[in-house]
């Protein structure tokens, strides 16, 4: 079943907030979402931020304990410009790196749908105009935590949240972990583009069409968010500092070759340590996020 | 001018040692390299670990505050077996991550130089044989650092060192800071291949057949190792946590940008936060190491 | 004005809850809490934890941008036994350091009032009987954050939370930045006696009479949780690694001594800077705890 | 035996340099230190930094394996002035603290032993004069560390070198793993004062009187830097992030008392989980520092 839902409220914190709209497994959902700032389609301000989410949407028999899975069937810019800071964050470089001239408002990049690019002409910058290849991604979305918490959606968690990864574009599939009955499915924090880290603290930040399709996976125990695309299986740590984010990442992937895989431990670490690559999220947020993956090629029976 | 050098003395810290041959800008130099644990070509052990270096070469005329470039021109296994360790590290994965039955020791690989793949039946697991396509790679490299310092080879910094970055293949320029006369240029522990952040602790450690050329930039200073591939341009910070590897390596590539490509400051952020990908070299060794690179189709006049 | 309140409810999240009670500025509250785990008085299970909270207090007439002063006039243990964990949490040693013969469960002390001091006899250990003088504190205690999130017991920030930090103890002054309207003051979590960085992951866990006076500090703007006891000013940093609590409570105490103490920049971080201690909060928690203090002595006019 | 030994040269690297003076077992050595710029006692530059190393002293019989103490007899400047920095290190504060008009040269203070106090009116500041007692201390000093590495006295290890821990003052025992044969020790970078985490970047830098009584624990094996004074046993942890301090420190506390005190596995658990406390050595050099420790008093049979 497709619903089609058009939001009118919004949260700054994923949390057990009131549902928008109740849908069952394997039903998809026809929505829209603000971009980070509140700014909807038509350019103006809506809400408040941070990363005002969509929803949340209750999904009919999910329970604590359940994986919750969301197919990022399509995410689509709705409007022709988006927004992106300036400068490298501060944190991303070392301590007392000479800043002279930088601005640290926003600049708006002029998005042009028909062919799929964004373009930019620096401002304060001699360089000349600048153009990338759209792709679209989902920055913050994730599913209510337990215990009555509500997070905020400049960070992230367990339960997904602001993780800014891009590689969380369409046609993947996302799992999180169901801690909360109906699992309370946020999303939002669209991207026409964020480079890797998100270092400039934003990706072009833009309001989005967006189509989703959710599954449940009853009485399947997970603990960080997980992923697939075509050719790898991902695993999502978000923690500060990366090095955490990096334990949370691989041991979760392990624990998913042992058991989806039924590769036993010797061989689990073995294929792992030998094939795993690492995608970096991003590295601005409270929480930064760290990707396991692992070529699909070379799981057994794949 | 070519060199034939055959390694008798090895040293696992880099440093002001003896120079065992003088070579002249744009020399370039054929030798071998024993693996980490210093087993050389015949398998039989010739020296003691970590990471047994040969050299150092000295560059006749660099001094310190130059550049030495060295290019990767050729990386080959000179022997058909290569040793890895078959457990993730524990620093890689949560504290308390349950580990039940793994073997700490090392693994043997067969290596076949004629398919270019090398191919194992992991010990003590179900899961059947398990073949990669070789990429060999030079793990532990650099120069001599500076005020009397000799760094073991277990571990890396300004000076290069035991980075374990899987990106360090033939074709590949790398760039050093030389920090004494001479540069005194190390090169050591091949990797017939190895996974991002070489998890296990090891690559498929292997003896080399290694061809390099030097070339020196006079009075170019930079702070960090650089280097470049067909599509990139990448910069390396070695430090732990981390997230201090990140910042040094995403400093080090705005004074690339903006020093040698005249990128003014607000252009170097822009386009360096736009486009910026990340590598995860090592989390395994005493410093991380991680990479930042920017595609060459980005840059003005590329 | 002196309340005096009986908790029926509790919470294991830190946020925008239903008051208990209104109080106002300059009033005190007598009350219970309960243990980490939502024990009471009589040892019975009242509640589920993390660190469940009595409150929260609504405190007349703050508002966002004000400062709660929170005087910790008493903390007193109200039975007779406490709980603590008996091994080092896996987090606070070496990766790999060897573990033998733990017990991860919970043991329990006597608590004697009367001469103020609890007593265990390690299980399992031959060291034979041990004793501590009782320094009761509180480990989890703060306002509600803004945004309308909601924050786990388990975990700290801006706003408090579970810095179990060894120095909140009777006769101390605690100060919190107020998010939202009326505060919304939350405390549990009392320790008997807890050991630096609470590196067992517990202090002696106890239900505790508790005493406090709340008073508002109008307009007064401050980022992270500040303290005084008689001969120390402190500040509170809430984060992970132990890196950035130390920028964060560092930050926080330079602000404090330009602001309140009318000292110049340079004086600030020349006295900070020569007269600085550390304390260790937490080492434990998601989000770890420093302490930056200076002697009330070396402040101008102190 | 009681040897006098006046330096003339000085290393900025701890390793196997040739030694300048043998010493027997027992024997103790009045020697002097130049401050960590190198300027000695007439307060002329004698030799350049990082904290430039009286030694190294050979120990007769000192072989890998063993335990070194070195009992700290008396540290005493020996001129009327020391350097300070004036600006709190960038590492120490929140990325993007505001720094208006801080100076980062060095302020020079007044050194009066005969009142042991130290003085100055901080440059650029209204605050007016400061005074603080002497309490005297060695910044860097270690043993030569092994794999013929040579360690800048900028950092610290395993083998001590660049701990800046400001309990390292006279009648402290001090206790390293010996690496090499003769153990190879070196000392210097006297501080006339430190504040905790030396977060200027300086203690009041130098020059000193020392005398130190070194003694051979024969086949004792250590993994980390040891100390005792009149209250306490203490263990230093060196590395960064903080985190991994606190992990090498706690860990090598956990040996002492189960391999000096006999003390079993739960008992040392719990016994340090309850009485531990933390002290900040250095947060500013490239390895932090942590020190573990615990009060005599609470050790069986003490």
């Amino acid at each position: 079943m497709e619903h089609y839902f058009q939001p009118t409220t919004y949260h700054a914190a994923i949390g057990s907030h009131q549902p928008v709209l109740h849908v069952g497994d394997g039903d998809s959902i026809v929505t829209t979402t603000v971009d980070a700032h509140g700014f909807g389609q038509v350019g103006k301000s809506v809400t408040n931020g941070p990363n005002p989410q969509t929803g949340p949407f209750y999904v009919e028999a999910a329970q604590p304990g359940d994986t919750l899975q969301v197919t990022l069937d399509s995410i689509s810019p709705n409007r022709d410009h988006g927004f992106t800071r300036q400068a490298i964050a501060l944190n991303v470089l070392d301590p007392g790196h000479p800043r002279h001239d930088l601005d640290p408002g926003l600049a708006s990049w002029c998005i042009d749908l028909a062919s799929s690019t964004s373009t930019i002409d620096i401002p304060g910058s001699q360089m000349g105009p600048m153009t990338v290849n759209l792709r679209p991604m989902l920055g913050c979305f994730g599913v209510a935590p337990d215990t009555g918490q509500s997070i905020s959606c400049a960070t992230s968690g367990q339960h997904g949240g602001n993780m800014d990864y891009n590689g969380f574009v369409t046609g993947v599939k996302v799992y999180f972990p169901v801690f909360v009955e109906g699992a309370l499915l946020h999303i939002g924090d669209g991207h026409a583009w964020q480079g890797d880290g998100e270092i400039l603290g934003t990706g072009i930040e833009v309001s989005m069409n967006v189509k989703i399709t959710v599954q449940l996976h009853k009485g399947k125990k997970i603990n960080w968010p997980r992923g697939e695309n075509d050719q790898y299986i991902f695993t999502v740590g978000n923690a500060r500092p990366l090095d955490q984010a990096m334990q949370h990442a691989t041991s979760e992937m392990l624990h998913w070759l042992q058991s989806d895989f039924q590769i036993d431990e010797r061989g689990a670490h073995f294929l792992l340590g030998t094939c795993v690559e690492y995608d970096l999220g991003n590295f601005f947020d409270p929480a930064y996020t760290m990707v396991c993956k692992l070529p699909k090629r070379v799981l057994p029976n794949a």
